[in-house]
């Protein structure tokens, strides 16, 4: 099943996409739901990132050639990891599929990463890696917009991997998939810029899950992005890039300026 | 004012606190809100997280003295930052005074962090720092409990600074504050351990919401912890640890040992 957060003229729900239509459920996939009212075209609707995640979770370093790449880039000696260990990123960064990746006037080196992004079913805390998968409800796409100049600067990821609009995710959530059979391709106006298998990783969904429930509990619609493999051209205005995943879909979002700052104060 | 979220018979509800009662009120602080119902004696509800952030922001580094007790910890040469930057805590970790901080088995050296922190009101994007207080709705109190052996060992502060119950955050959120008057007293077991002039900080709060709006949309809700001076004593079982903060209040909560897993697939 996939399914997808939407908007129809100012109302938002989630529903059930069958090939061009979506048809409404009552509540959320992480409640009791149901079909709820008829099919839309698919086209009449403007999606929405599929969940806002309570927890955001992601994985810088997970695969070996991005490994290799990132130390190559900050001049230091490549080391893979031992042991799977999450960062974070931050809501107020996401946006959905078919949404501008906004970028800030100082930036200089704007890159993604394409990353297969689990979606939490259930609540989870000291789960087996056996156990592990029965907690996901899907699947769906990340791309991790990175300012790599601020991420060699800066001590923290705050404004490198959470500028607003830096973490667009969707098209929605694919409970039907084969973690084995995926790649993952990053396109860039339409050209493959990296490939990989997307289950390529060092430390797979259950073993990730496992151990981070060691300590924390995941909760339903809680998010892990998994991490990405190999390095992406410099993004420019106008680029429109694509995460594909098979058998999930294709995450399209533009690049575009941003615009100068104008604040006022709340009244 | 003090707003309270509280529990009463099973139903959730913010309040404003007077003395030693709370009256309930319509919505929430972030809302048009009015009064509902009679007062109810404070004693007669539980008080929960005041509110669950959006978005969680921590300053790491924000004191001297922390910064410098910090180096000497990790043998390395103490370094005051040069510009702000927060990192990142998640909700899964927050609990609400008076309840239990619980640590895990092989935990070795956990401690204390007394933390004002900021409670976001208004969205605020692109803020003159002369004008980013207007965007705050109030403050309440943080112990960012964490554990220096993981800390030393982890790449990241996922297990650290985010296992389960390692942020307790409240009692309430307090509208009328004046910050350059406000003390912070770290207790354990009733004998102060810190305290500090809670403003003493390297960046203040106004300068932090300037300097995050530049890249990041703050939203009413998120919180940001303003981090903590000093170093507190390893905890341990049975001890209660309080931070209060001059006319915002007590934050108290007790360590407790955690449980052996006791897992289960969910049904």
């Amino acid at each position: 099943m996939r399914f997808a957060r939407f908007d129809l003229d100012g109302c938002q729900s989630y529903g059930l996409v069958e090939d061009d239509r979506v048809v409404p459920i009552s509540n959320s996939p992480f409640e009791r739901w149901q079909s709820a009212g008829p099919a839309l075209p698919l086209e009449r609707v403007r999606l929405l990132v599929p969940v806002i995640p309570p927890n955001f979770y992601a994985i810088g370093l997970n695969y070996a050639a991005h490994i290799r790449e990132r130390a190559h880039r900050l001049g230091i000696a490549p080391e893979l990891p031992t042991r799977p260990e999450p960062g974070y990123r931050s809501q107020n960064a996401l946006v959905a599929h078919g949404e501008p990746i906004v970028l800030p006037a100082d930036t200089t080196s704007v890159q993604s990463e394409g990353e297969l992004v689990v979606v939490i079913g259930h609540r989870a805390k000291h789960v087996r890696e056996a156990d592990a998968l029965k907690y996901v409800l899907g699947y769906t796409i990340g791309n991790d917009i990175s300012e790599r100049n601020w991420q060699k600067l800066d001590r923290t990821f705050w404004r490198c991997k959470n500028s607003d609009t830096f973490k667009p995710m969707g098209p929605w959530i694919e409970t039907d998939v084969t973690l084995e059979s995926l790649r993952t391709t990053v396109r860039v106006n339409g050209k493959s810029q990296i490939e990989f298998r997307t289950n390529d990783m060092l430390f797979g969904v259950a073993r990730f899950i496992a151990t981070i429930t060691e300590y924390i509990t995941l909760h339903p619609g809680d998010v892990i992005w998994m991490g990405t493999e190999g390095a992406s051209p410099d993004l420019r205005t106008g680029d429109v890039v694509e995460v594909e995943i098979s058998s999930i879909g294709t995450l399209r979002n533009m690049v575009v300026a941003g615009q100068l700052p104008c604040a006022g104060a709340p009244s």
